[in-house]
């Protein structure tokens, strides 16, 4: 192992989107990667994305530096276990959304959690599987450790060496903390985007079709895979419990006081708006701090090959960097809106550019 | 006014953000446009924006093809009455996001119903104000219509022949239904997004820094102005408390259910999940149809000036259509991953190309 403690040899165990991804990312780094799978179909497919080799049967060779146990939360411990009675490595870490739960777990199975850094990389998909692994999943995205008092440093030091390999940030945060910023961050949402999506169920084909931006981005998570969420949610039941009970409480609130209809009762619903925009606004953005207020520069443009193109070097041209890009749905239309996010000293620069060149920047 | 029966001269009640962005549409057909608001800035900063004329004050000329009222739920009736009263046009059409309460309150007041067909366009932004608006506001987007049972064809023909030109889809449906339709795909997600926001009030830094890209979407329209909608929520009361109790409903029987912890209570729970799978894919995609199952090709590009156009001008010279992209934040990096979509039998064309010019297109 070299000095910066970047793992050169791992064992990766459970080859899903999370497992994979690691996996891809330290073949970028030249590791050498070994995987393995209870589901011979999603082993082989990681193997053939270029993930690693698999790890032989029985093999009992020199143990690797590091075992990354990408396996759901309630897995965890018994495939610690598991692991440690194999010498698999000299260090181990896992990936699930869940820690305290399976530290006492992997405690009351008597695993040496000496060498045992429990982790969380915050970045995932409503994808799934291998097949939706990438190399960059973790770019510049906060990764949890939960190191016990009783760690070996040197395993924190080549734990914090894979997060920063795979271009995540580090953040050492106690494992029941942990358990409950993300039942209030990730877990939690989780549960309302798919309470908000199953009133949908019941629609009909006009409601639906009077959906916009806002229901879409509200329950995108809801289209998640139930096997991986129901295990991340029994695992954090009591903090996920807690978050849920205060949304519901909120809401059946802002029900009542809109069925009493007083102008009173309206302040109160109003009051639930601040708090969502005072909440709303805690949220870190892009580059590590809060979200740094860009200008919207929107762009007609016509659904066909090349036009983005023309539009990217008009802005490249005009020295503009551009931050962000949506392009906005446009149903049954073959012409869409581009938005372009620029820093907002460099809108009018690209408006101008764009509108020189024939393309309509309405509204600015 | 001619054949199509597309408004010629129009007369817009209110330059916030829809008001002012239906201006802008019909400069752009090249409508006349006259422009009041109660608010001198917002209507001077219209006028500013290019999006038409501010009506003369007490002026008694010929009225308008059609008057657009751009008024909170609330104004509607009495804005309508107002504007029938000085003759301001010889049909009119508002905007607002409820229509049974409004036209109730306008046929208590004794408007004229037969030349009024309300509207609502399902288009808007968690921004608002005339700075905010843009002529392409309403392209490709649903726009409801409400006419009653008394209302003059020629009347509907025009508020249709607005909604055309505004590039819009005009989709009838009862007043009634709208709101029902309305809570379920906009007003009731509106809520829960700001209850779930307003837990992270709360939070610690540590938790805040552990958001991923889940709470973001799930939060985005809470940053909605709450005076505003506010406004809409008292409007609608009824269908919104309805949708909010459901929620409540099922978010405080899944806490209950992972508070108990057993294995059937998890299935419960999983129901749950399964049921916002369901809700979640019947939400119509882009092109007016069911969405459809778009290829993600992965690109990591540096941020700097001119990347973007590179890789758009790859894509144009082979042949491929890009259909979305999304640039993922890459919080304190200097580099991020640009997601291409296209339809899948062209991914393979995109990866092989960017590859070959040098890019990482990591895991296809």
């Amino acid at each position: 192992m070299n000095a910066d403690a970047v793992p050169r040899r791992i064992v990766v165990v459970g080859t899903g989107l999370v497992g994979t991804s690691v996996a891809l990312a330290m073949r970028e780094r030249d590791a050498e990667v070994l995987l393995t799978d209870r589901d011979p179909a999603a082993l082989e497919l990681a193997v053939e994305l270029g993930a690693g080799t698999a790890l032989p049967d029985g093999a009992r060779g020199e143990p690797a530096d590091l075992a990354v146990l990408a396996v759901p939360p309630a897995a965890v411990a018994v495939t610690l276990l598991d692991a440690q009675k194999r010498g698999l490595a000299t260090a181990y870490t896992d990936v699930a959304s869940v820690k305290a739960r399976p530290l006492a777990q992997a405690a009351e199975l008597g695993c040496d959690l000496s060498v045992f850094v429990a982790g969380h990389p915050l970045a995932g998909s409503e994808r799934s599987g291998p097949g939706a692994a990438r190399a960059d999943l973790f770019l510049g995205r906060p990764w949890a450790l939960c190191p016990t008092d009783g760690a070996d440093p040197a395993v924190v030091a080549v734990v914090t060496g894979l997060v920063k390999a795979c271009g995540a940030m580090p953040v050492t945060v106690d494992a029941a903390e942990h358990d409950r910023a993300v039942a209030l961050v990730s877990h939690g949402p989780h549960v309302v985007s798919a309470a908000v999506a199953a009133r949908l169920t019941g629609a009909d084909e006009v409601a639906l079709g009077l959906s916009g931006q806002g229901v879409r981005d509200v329950t995108r998570i809801a289209a998640s895979d139930p096997r991986l969420w129901i295990g991340i949610l029994s695992a954090n039941a009591e903090p996920v419990a807690d978050v849920l009970e205060a949304v519901a409480t909120d809401l059946a609130v802002a029900a009542s006081l809109l069925r009493d209809g007083s102008e009173e009762a309206a302040t109160h619903v109003a009051d639930l708006l601040l708090r969502g925009n005072a909440g709303r606004s805690r949220i870190p953005g892009k580059h590590g701090g809060r979200a740094p207020e860009y200008a919207e520069v929107p762009v007609v443009i016509p659904d066909r090959p090349g036009e983005l193109a023309m539009i990217f070097q008009a802005a490249g041209i005009a020295g503009v960097n551009i931050e962000d890009v949506t392009i906005e749905h446009s149903p049954g239309r073959p012409v869409g809106v581009l938005q372009i996010s620029v820093v907002p000293e460099a809108a009018d620069r690209l408006a101008t550019e764009l509108r020189a060149r024939g393309w309509s920047v309405p509204g600015r």
